[in-house]
């Protein structure tokens, strides 16, 4: 029998009619033929309300204990689900991350899955039962703690099922369509992009889109599970995410899958903040000090600059970027080591903004940046730094020009729909 | 070091504050150098909120589901705790009820405690954490599913968890200052009781009193450990329950025992109704069948009452008593069972009320059921059935008597406090 996992999110789980709602979809899944296995969120805010409680009774949460509270969400939700399923005569069982065999790494708060051992899942399904798994959480490996996932780990969650049950899609239920080629928000003309690879959506996730989890990409590309983005609230198809070929047939000749447009689509971040270190000697070793400083204290840089030292006074400036929650603890690590590197100062800057331009095409067709930057131009945004992969090109902008500069390149590259209808991408060199 | 076991039920725990208050009671334990080992309710009325929660999704939930859903809140009240401790720099551990080793049958919604296997908390408390065990669950010993023990649960756990570490004390914490003669609400000259046998208690809770739940003092009983029931809002000594000698000095001579006084408290119950089989033919086994049919309904019968059969007739009456919660279910199978019985009707009277009176003086003073009669008498109260054990009365009048009946009983032995003061009771026979 197929396997097909799903897995809904807190708004898809807001209210008892949500869940029942939810119920009534997971029901036509198993009537249709397929075992399933679902990883569901804490109810609509009920997470946030979580975090509140334990601010009230302490400033600092110990961790161990955070993690232990937070995981109450999903288990209210997995058992309120599958008590709905029940009702429509369909039996099914909850388990929790640990029960599940979720096992993670000790870090609470931002453990990693490190192995599923999905046993008492496979002798549920074995029994006919429908399998509720409470996502966002596992158990440690050595220590049997129990550990959550960080914010979006039910994504990961339901990927990790996916592949440890070896199943044939993992359905990711949200609150949109699926995946667009911009946020709709700041692009109304944004459309809904039907497939995509996961290298593209791996980008994508990176770059600020905030519709799958960056991790749980990750884990579908390394074991080849294809994703499937949709809405719960309508029966529309979503976006598959996949890097196996597509469907035949369609808008392509029989047998041939579609070939992928250039551009997949525009990403944008405003949770980064930049910092520069200003008049740092330019000598063997210095920059490695001051990234090291940055990495002790546990922080991912993301985009870095070294402008060309002047040659007179034989200094340079060092500029990177951060999520803006780590900015604090930088710069204090920063200003410990000012005296040892001997640099003139820090700039911290949080009014800025970073555009992604994502899409496998690019990699064979030179004219993408000259196009990218002439729109750029062309909308008056000044570029502060630029940093490019294989596939995607980001920049930083100011904040405040952010949301123009993407409707220009989301403009530039044809991605606009026509009346809100979607529209075929006939870009150049296709 | 001495090990000392608390619970904390809801009200005591029903915000920040509580929980910060609650923290600071357990340190302090901690710091008078003991052991702590702490058993937690849900927070306030969240286990209700809860209940609702589940009755808006599934007008039956699974019991399975419920169970999952039931215990998040011990799960959320534990976490807290934890955190509030370590904010007072004690290290604290949380674990559930699982974890802490509560094994318990298969029956959800109502598990009883078979084992407790507390390796993790000797683990935790050889390491000088306090540990913190959600109360009110457990883990099914044959399916590993996760299980409730039924309301008032979380006293058990602590008396079970007590019984398993070999602690000095079960503290019972709660929002009234200990066990009294009889409910202060009724009785306003109610005393608090400063000591009381488990084999009292057991029957004050069997009876009606609310305070401790009856399974926790049977396990009590069983295992030898003393409870301390006291109030979380105030530093005052509560009740000591236990079979054990009390302290010498005080008012009795050097190294001797207070002498307990002949009754320990009158208690009142207004949960239960009364079933009368009309009718029944006075022949071998038909009583049999009846109770037959009742017990196949899972139902426990309190008191029973048979009449002398009418010699004109052939024909008795049966009255029992039982939980109005299971009154339409056994009103239902003897229904079933009418024609087959033979006999003429069956009459359902949910206006009654208990009352009992518990002391295991009574054995040696044959004056108190008279006593006790009288003063229902003079206040005019009528008795419907009465039922004795080696230490109570006990006798359903109509419910509107009930109150009156409980507040002359008190009176009448000597029970009533003057002027809130406590008075050692002086009866006969002493």
């Amino acid at each position: 029998m197929p396997i097909v996992v799903q897995k809904y999110g807190g708004s898809s789980l807001a209210d008892a009619e949500s869940i029942k709602r939810v119920a009534r979809r997971i029901a036509e899944t198993k009537k249709a033929g397929n075992d399933v296995v679902v990883a569901v969120s804490a109810m609509g805010d009920s997470t946030d309300e979580l975090v509140d409680l334990a601010q009230d009774v302490s400033p600092v949460p110990a961790p161990r204990e955070l993690d232990m509270l937070m995981t109450a969400g999903e288990r209210i939700s997995m058992a309120l689900v599958a008590m709905a399923i029940h009702d429509l005569g369909i039996s099914a069982r909850s388990f929790t991350g640990s029960q599940a065999g979720v096992i993670t790494d000790e870090a609470h708060g931002k453990a990693k899955i490190i192995d599923v051992t999905p046993g008492r899942i496979t002798e549920a399904l074995g029994k006919g039962h429908v399998v509720i798994v409470a996502g966002f959480q596992g158990v440690s490996q050595t220590t049997k703690e129990i550990t959550t996932l960080g914010r979006g780990g039910t994504d990961t969650t339901a990927v990790a099922l996916a592949a440890a049950l070896g199943a044939d899609v993992c359905e990711i239920y949200t609150d949109v369509d699926g995946v667009f080629t911009a946020d709709p928000r700041i692009v109304p003309k944004a459309r809904k992009i039907d497939r995509i690879s996961a290298e593209e959506m791996l980008e994508l996730a990176a770059s600020g889109s905030k519709v799958l989890h960056l991790r749980s990409v990750e884990y579908a590309r390394r074991y080849d599970i294809p994703i499937h983005v949709r809405s719960s609230f309508t029966p529309k198809e979503g976006t598959i995410v996949s890097d196996q070929p597509g469907p035949a047939g369609a808008e392509g000749t029989e047998g041939e899958a579609v070939e992928a447009p250039i551009i997949a689509g525009v990403a944008h971040d405003l949770s980064e903040a930049k910092i520069t270190v200003v008049g740092v000697p330019d000598t063997t070793g210095k920059a490695a000090q001051i990234f090291h400083a940055v990495a002790d204290a546990e922080i991912n840089l993301d985009m870095i600059v070294q402008n060309v030292s002047a040659t007179d006074t034989g200094l340079t400036d060092i500029s990177f970027t951060l999520p803006k929650t780590d900015g604090q603890t930088a710069m204090e690590a920063l200003t410990a080591i000012q005296e040892q590197v001997g640099f003139t100062g820090l700039q911290y800057d949080d009014q800025v903004g970073k555009l992604s331009l994502v899409g496998a095409g690019m990699r064979s067709n030179p004219g993408v940046s000259a196009t990218f930057f002439r729109a750029l131009a062309d909308a008056d945004v000044n570029i502060e730094m630029i940093s490019t992969s294989e596939i995607r090109i980001s920049v930083i902008t100011r904040s405040e020009l952010l949301e123009e500069a993407v409707r220009a390149v989301h403009t530039a590259f044809g991605l606009d729909s026509e009346d809100g209808e979607a529209v075929v991408y006939a870009g150049t060199g296709r």
